[in-house]
């Protein structure tokens, strides 16, 4: 390739996703510079620890994060960072300058997207965050480019791999919650700190992304509803598997009447033959239902410095092309804020586990408060769990019904006297 | 969009493909309007028979195929014919005035495909064919795009519906192959003359495609290993099934020594837990193994209207913005042409099945046979299919071996005393 164009680039971070990014970016160089026609030159790492041994020569190295962005000779921001500040600052300063900008900030893009995605594209710059969402997996452009004809209807994915496999190993080895996050934590699979992954933010931002590129209206995380993993008990996964289901995090979202969208992050009941039941350990998957071209589904490697990194280098070699034949800017801006509806408003089946005092007329009181409030049972597993205090334990499937009614019907269950405790409610996915 | 510039297509074909996408254009009119920053208007559509009724206008028709290529203010041809001729002629007419080119047909790219990307490369045009492969489903653009940083290793696919509804039929109700078919012709899955799915030539197409994608050089068709499904019995479903395993028609490409690949297409006994196993019906799957990202399956309608149109509509979107922001001409030409190695290099596991007579030492002659051509047995089913002729059936699995050795292993088996039939052999995928 000699000869060929330079074009140069800063990264800004270089942790696990910065570093697989940049061994890609060497070991496959020859092959990439010839589908971008012109060579890419990493000139300058941003980090915050100088010392810290790297792949990368010292001499990239700088503590100085602004001295990245402000590089003259820099075409394109590699942002690897993290976290709302400094990388948003920077990224913004980055794109001031002038200089295209390849993010892997989940919750950057889901909190501040709309405005970055704006200044982009009145800068005439591109600004790609393939990386943020779902790891390796390409999903954000192919919803963008080749999905681009379809009214999306729904999104169901698995987007956090320390979940699904902390759920996996519950369901696989019949160990608690605790039991197995204190292992996933000590092999590094799960943060000290498991609050993002266990109580569902990271989902809700990567779902806040997902929904923002699929409806074309800016969507917030907040917008979305979030409930973790940490109710959901053993007693759960067995009810679960008896009756023909797994349970997963799950984010969701779709198209409601008017134009409004219903997102929501919570624990979910997925019938054995689901495609996204059998996905297993630290793979995510998206499905994704089009108007026109039904029912898509995309699975891969969610996490892990080698795979983020392939979507981080796709990114790149995008962007560099663009730069090459004139075509960036592309970076649409979102269209208005997304109207959300509120999860009681949501229709879904629901699996209801209560304890009872093992006597006649329990289950027909339990049936009469659901019927009141329109929901019907579909099917039910009960077994006795203390046979000195003779107490039975039963688990509901309802048929699709209101969450608000379902709701209602909770609360009523909570003080009627025919039932000792509701353990859990848990949202149930179909076919 | 009122003061919205115009971009104007003309189409060629209006069967299910062409007018699942002018559908799509008509219903999504205004999001896609708005996703183009321009108002795509459909201004001809040549038909073979301008008297069938059709869902456009007819003052849009025209037998006259030339004039929709020759038309002066079309910018943009959707090629939906299908057949290399007149297709190819009129694409190639297209490219030289200057028209960018969408087409949805496999067997033209196949053939034609490092020609005429060259012709439009060096025209600064833009030639796109996602809906050549997998109907609905994103694969050529995620391949060119999110995963270019990546050497890709292999790929595997269900790429074509008739014959995965075929085999899952089979399956499902223990029909033989021949009943099974004339359903599917009966209900219009099948075509009347079936051989183009039924022996593999339309896989054998949309694999030369991928391949010339991911590998980056031209493959041809005949540079591919093809084997069709008519040699399937009931009795290799039977014992795949109690062997863990179910049939599948694959198409496979590995990336081999020395920089030349090995593309096959075959029937194959897949592993139940295979992600490609639980694909039914007509749907469509590919899983690709990258060096970075890992292995990444999609997932979808591989054919109909509705899917494949959104696929054609898919890329019209992408040509149309890239006139818009002016970055056409990314038809990266493929570097000169693959290598290919012949099917007798494969390194695979293998299932073999004989008949015998019922009576002691056979076993172990045959068993000899293998080993003495390095063909070592992992499993064996045997049932006793004649007790008058006392004629035993025996279904064994090898571990991986070389495919020239394994064919040797067959050729004696066919003359040794101890085998009185060599009923079938078939290509096993391990996990």
């Amino acid at each position: 390739m000699s000869g060929a164009p330079y074009i140069r680039v800063g990264f800004l971070g270089f942790g696990t996703v910065g570093s697989g990014a940049y061994r890609m970016l060497e070991d496959n160089r020859e092959a990439i510079a010839r589908k971008v026609g012109a060579e890419i030159e990493v000139v300058r790492i941003g980090v915050r620890d100088e010392a810290k041994k790297r792949c990368a020569s010292p001499s990239l190295l700088t503590t100085d994060l602004g001295s990245v962005v402000d590089h003259r000779e820099i075409d394109v921001i590699v942002e690897a960072m993290g976290g709302l500040d400094p990388a948003g600052e920077l990224i913004e300063r980055a794109l001031r300058r002038g200089k295209h900008v390849v993010t892997a900030n989940k919750e950057l893009i889901a909190r501040r997207g709309a405005e970055l995605v704006g200044l982009a594209a009145r800068q005439g710059l591109d600004l790609h965050y393939e990386a943020a969402v779902g790891g390796g997996i390409p999903l954000i452009q192919p919803i963008k480019h080749q999905l681009a004809g379809n009214d999306i209807l729904r999104m169901a994915g698995i987007l956090n791999g320390t979940t699904n496999l902390i759920l996996s190993r519950m369901t696989d080895e019949g160990e608690p919650l605790e039991t197995v996050l204190a292992e996933a934590q000590g092999k590094g699979y799960a943060e000290a700190d498991p609050s993002s992954d266990v109580d569902g933010h990271d989902v809700q931002f990567k779902l806040a992304i997902l929904s923002s590129v699929a409806f074309g209206k800016a969507v917030r995380p907040e917008q979305i509803y979030r409930e973790g993993i940490r109710g959901i008990e053993q007693a759960d996964i067995a009810y679960a598997k008896t009756l023909g289901y797994v349970i997963k995090l799950l984010g969701i979202v779709e198209a409601v009447e008017g134009g409004s969208i219903l997102g929501r992050v919570h624990p979910t009941l997925l019938p054995k033959a689901h495609p996204l039941a059998a996905v297993g350990g630290v793979y995510n998957a998206l499905c994704l239902r089009g108007d026109f071209v039904g029912d898509v589904t995309f699975m891969g490697r969610g996490a892990g410095g080698e795979a983020t990194g392939s979507a981080v280098v796709g990114d790149l070699i995008d962007v560099c092309r663009n730069m090459r034949i004139g075509g960036s800017g592309d970076a649409a801006p979102f269209s208005g804020e997304a109207n959300a509806r509120p999860i009681e408003e949501l229709t879904s089946a629901y699996y209801v586990r209560v304890v009872v005092p093992d006597r006649p007329l329990v289950l027909g009181a339990i049936a009469t408060i659901f019927g009141r409030r329109n929901v019907s049972l579909s099917a039910m597993e009960m077994r006795v769990i203390d046979t000195k205090l003779n107490h039975g334990e039963i688990a509901f499937l309802t048929h699709r019904c209101l969450e608000a009614d379902l709701r209602q019907a909770v609360e009523e269950l909570r003080h009627a006297p025919e039932v000792l405790r509701v353990c859990n409610w848990i949202r149930v996915e179909t076919l």
